[in-house]
């Protein structure tokens, strides 16, 4: 246990699978900097969601010797020491995810997912504002799904969240559905759309937590392991 | 007031463009008849929804010499006097609705609404099962819609309730959602296909209470008034 | 999809009678004012929702050479290329649309219908501060419905959210409800009101969602476009 | 403390003007019966409310050497010693209630007040099946109302629960609203009903629990013993 | 209606015996001094609810030639043309109301209440902060009561909401039970004091909607003008 | 793992104080004889709760050469091998835990604490029906409290639960509150009161699930162990 | 479609990867016949859900021609033409997939994943009752699991839900969390074990609706045909 | 009462056994300070939870004659008088209480509890950060408790609420568990942990509100009087 209280897990990715991150959201700029210290002095490298603009110019003035990737879009950023950084730029993506949104207030959410696909050595492919009101928009994607080697397709929505219904009725690759807390009156902060998605009409759709994007990128993650074990 | 507490508005059709209907559930058997007697009456005619088998044999039996229409999926029927059965059968059915279902278990809200908007002079053309897991089934109710003269989609759908989002995008004439309390888990008798209709992202959709395939009709009605009102 | 991600679908207001609009919630200026510029070259007009007036300013001063109508009550506007601006001047507004609402804090939710109506060619009159409190208030909007030929009356009210029930069981015409989010306590930011209205006695109730004006006048218009179509 | 757990109050109307009464529902007979007894022992007599067929009749049966006073629609009745009966035979009924109900399937609800009024030497006026739908049908109880010296109106109703607010913005007594669990769909057993009443535009409501006709009906005689305390 | 849309119902006190109040949350200062305005035209004196400081200062600044009576904590404010505070101040106050306050949190309400009674013409008398945690702290106001005229008691309580129960235990008037957002966690913002406050054990306690006070104030004043409308 | 897939984990109590019980709600005869035959093998004793008539006829035959323990109110029994009983009736108990219901519907789960708690060697004192309609019932538990030795006091309350509230500021004894799922409208089975008592103004209550008397019972002996456990 | 409203879509597994299964709940004994011969008609072979045992035996009557196999405690059956029952009893299993669940009462839902997983060609190692309550039971199935070549992990629990967080952090499998109906009070039907799973602290879980093992399983067998689609 | 309308219960301690704390939350500066004086001329300290970083600044401000203690991640701070500090520093801690916490942003509700618990005289032992996503990180507290005499485990944490079911399942002294407001989503600010939390397999755990580490202290302390009474 650290001063702060932290106790870093540096096995959890190689023991479970799953990165730690640090969940910027609410936490000082203070505790920020001391939790993303421990993660790269005991893993060399460290992911950071959910930042807002001040967070993230304080990491950059403070781990300016570092390698800083971010996304502003998604709120995401990872830092990394030289050595691991070198080692994340060699990688072979072997991987493919597809990552779809119903509307363009979606797009933080996917962009956090795609972000956090590539920094777990993922590629990524997105088609953005496909959403059920112009059904027509979804002909690109499907085509591409069907004819490419993607292990898996995340579908972000908020709303209705019908998207991930109609996609599952024509792919046949895993469903990750993130709902969003886009909408306003019934959508309750994305529960509706939540909801939604965990009654898809076909089955074979799996849900995480509202604007979880991460966390739908880090179950790809799992599949992506598991599909090139021994390769 | 009659013994038993009812006031009956045999002008409410003509005032406000609504049947006054009789629900059925969780009615005794003899309030229910004496409800149909006074309704029989003051206007020739009543409609009975939310109908039990037991029910329905009552009335069979109460009103053996009147003229009984009936749906047993729909759990509706309507007693007529000899002279209001006349009336109806010689009516013209200039308005046309058109009722789409998305799942087998949605059928008897939507046989609910096809009878209502018959016993109200509608014609109806009904496309069943078309659901958005198989998307491709949604071809021919479209192109139905488009070449049609049909006033009014109603459109009945339970579990995530994603197909009125899916038809409003697809056609131009109004679209009434009927949310059914199809499905389990998070479905919550209906709720979360009554918010998902709610948030459609094509806007245009109006809906009305949970299995209330009558108050879609009634909705349709109004349309159908207005439209021909000077035919 | 454009580099901020969005697919416009210029096609839509043919095809399904429903015209795209920008939500401007949350959206930063820089997203908003590309999105209006895309609408701009491919439907060569744009209609804008929920601004504050930041975003309101932002657009004038970005648009000024373009025609712009607001309305700041109703936080709603839309920006015309002079081609279009032209041909929105000289239609003819075939149907009327009558807009009711129930307290003063309900207004800009009609305001935003009422802009949206005319926008799409509806004519509309409005009577405000008719609630159920006083309900003899009711008799002069009553009287005008009934003489008019207005093709669907719009009502929107916040906190029990009664009016419209009172309102269906005096005309005869399709009662399109806006909750609202007025009230407070056991109002659930206009909740009560939605389902109050979808439980309304008299059926020919339909619902939009909460605070969504702009969704009533859309479905007013559908009904519209069928009622004149071949006028 | 008697032999099943119960410990009588016998003071608390004089003490606190609240009569105990006995809730019947889930109640075994012999528990129920037991109870009874004990109230009659240390009262005179005991309200018992909520009682099923099955609890009714082991009542009468139980209890044929004393004086029953029943309502079954309201499911609710009263057991009397000789003397308790004759007193209450001989009461003066200063007091006026005026009760409204909304639907015909609220009057269950209604009739438990209407007893329980009686039962406390209120004199009781009922209007019935006077909804919003058909708003003419208020005029009678109203202009009674406004006539009457009647101390406050209970007001029951189902479904939206919209009576409340429009009888409150009419007439000048304290009106005690009383949602029933009337409804489906979103009328949620009721809870939309108590929600929407306790909104009333019209401040002056004031609400008891769900389907809680007798609660109505003690606050009514609160109210009447103080307004006639020295009379 | 005027140019902001309030039609004023200046007969409302008379017909109704509810007086109009300007509910000040969320308005505009310009909207709110017009609605004030009005109100003194058709009126003489206007009652302003949920006021913030800058609002409360605007009014104090706008209508510096009128007379006005303010309780800062309750956030309310009376405005009075001389006349009218002529008459208000010569009034008798023949009636007499109780407020109880569970916590010291819970006094804005409870000042809101106070504020109101007396601007209806109601004389108060208050016991704060007798909640019960320290049961002993209700006997004076028990006592008081008891021996008082009072013709109803409001208790003010957020959080369990208990005292309402407690005291409808112990005293015989009619109890108006205001449930405050007074809390953190189940709390929900004053839901599980107004749940807990239906659920009274003892009858004879009816609620109104969390936080309103003034619909407290205006409910007893109903049962004022029924106890005293002969004398 | 038993065929029926139970993994009996008779190390509990000693490990963690807390004995392991069958839950026999929703379970077939079959497998609650095969689940109490599994752990009177491993444990010699096994506690069975939620048991329908059925159900405890059924382990009355099966087990009839074992030693029963039974409570029909509780509807919870405990079954023996002659030794485990021997042994249990020679205990000490030590601990004293007394036990308050607030109304007679809440006496079923009372009583299931109660025989939980003795089952596990506690002695008991009972108070019922001591709700707060009536505060002066309370005298006399929280005399023999003040004067006792009792760990802790269970209190089980349904409808509006302030009972802990009260005890909690009049006695200084751990308070362990139960909900119960008593009462109707808006007790939600038991959800007011279960946030109701973990909004207690007093501190020091500490909750337990709805209807759980198991549970506060084994919650109490936890504590009773360590208060002697060098005794 | 067919005379009862279906319209079969054999083409989804191919399509989509996903099986079309017959939901048995609520559907009358004729209109499941008539589901399954369509479905054997079509596709050679029909699953059934959710079956009660009047079902099953009108099932197994009707279907004595054909392959029946069947899972009475998953409450879920498998018809074949003899043709489709060579096929599938001919099928190698690549795939394999763990299940586990929490407690007892959980098996059903397990047992349902089980036999679908099966059906799918999937082979299945099960751990059942190894809930959180006694940690040391995950011992055993977490060394199998990291041992063995599972692609998948099933995770059923009720209650609170825990199980998934717990495994999630130690093996690295895809881990499908099924929320279970079992529990009272709080529980909730579900809800409380569902968003509970949602909410696991480590990232890589993903979740289906509330019982729904089918849909576990269906989710498992999309990651089982991506990872073997070119062996 | 009090000028602002507090009544002190000095006597709360000795009778209760439970301090009286000021809840500086909404707590204005005026208000808060009086609070202060007040609690500090009855009984000689007073303990100030839920403070700002104004409010305490103005605490140290105003009572900079007096001693104070203070922990600013707790959001928490005691003020003694120079003669209550001295008996408070003499005090001696014979009792022990064990807090853990699973996540880092639990920290400060563990501490506002840490805090209470000291000022109420017991001694304090820490773990944070082991939560369930790393089960490994549990032996060591475990181990602790284990060989301690700690009378009661506290047992912070949001999201999925999962650490109390585990601990509970391996060490015997009474859990305090306290659900935290951590997390997003479906968090719904500790609702969820505090469903899971009341719903823990493993008996024995006692729950109190969403972020109410003082309110878990104050019970832990109930439990010390208990044990320690004759000592």
């Amino acid at each position: 246990m650290s001063d702060i209280g932290i106790r870093i897990d540096p096995d959890r990715l190689r023991r479970a699978g799953k990165p730690e991150a640090i969940f910027a959201e609410k936490k000082g700029v203070d505790d920020l900097i001391e939790a993303v210290k421990l993660m790269l002095e005991k893993c060399g490298r460290a992911l950071v969601t959910r930042l807002n603009e001040e967070q993230l110019s304080a990491l950059e003035r403070e781990f300016k010797e570092f390698k800083i990737l971010k996304n502003e879009r998604g709120r995401i950023a990872a830092v990394f020491t030289r050595k691991a950084f070198e080692e994340f730029s060699n990688r072979k993506c072997r991987c493919e995810v597809v990552i779809l949104s119903a509307g363009t207030s979606d797009i933080p959410v996917a962009e956090e997912a795609a972000f956090t696909a590539e920094y777990l050595g993922m590629s990524v492919k997105k088609f953005y504002d496909v959403g059920v009101a112009g059904i027509h928009r979804l002909e690109e994607p499907v085509r591409y799904i069907r004819n490419s080697r993607a292990l898996a397709v995340i579908v972000v929505a908020g709303m209705e969240g019908a998207l991930p219904s109609v996609v599952a009725g024509l792919v046949d690759r895993p469903i990750i559905a993130v709902p969003t807390s886009v909408g306003y009156g019934v959508a309750f902060n994305g529960l509706t759309a939540l909801f939604s998605m965990l009654l898809s009409c076909p089955s074979g759709v799996a849900v995480v937590n509202i604007d979880n994007g991460f966390g739908a990128a880090v179950f790809a993650y799992t599949i992506c392991r598991i599909a090139f074990r021994d390769a």
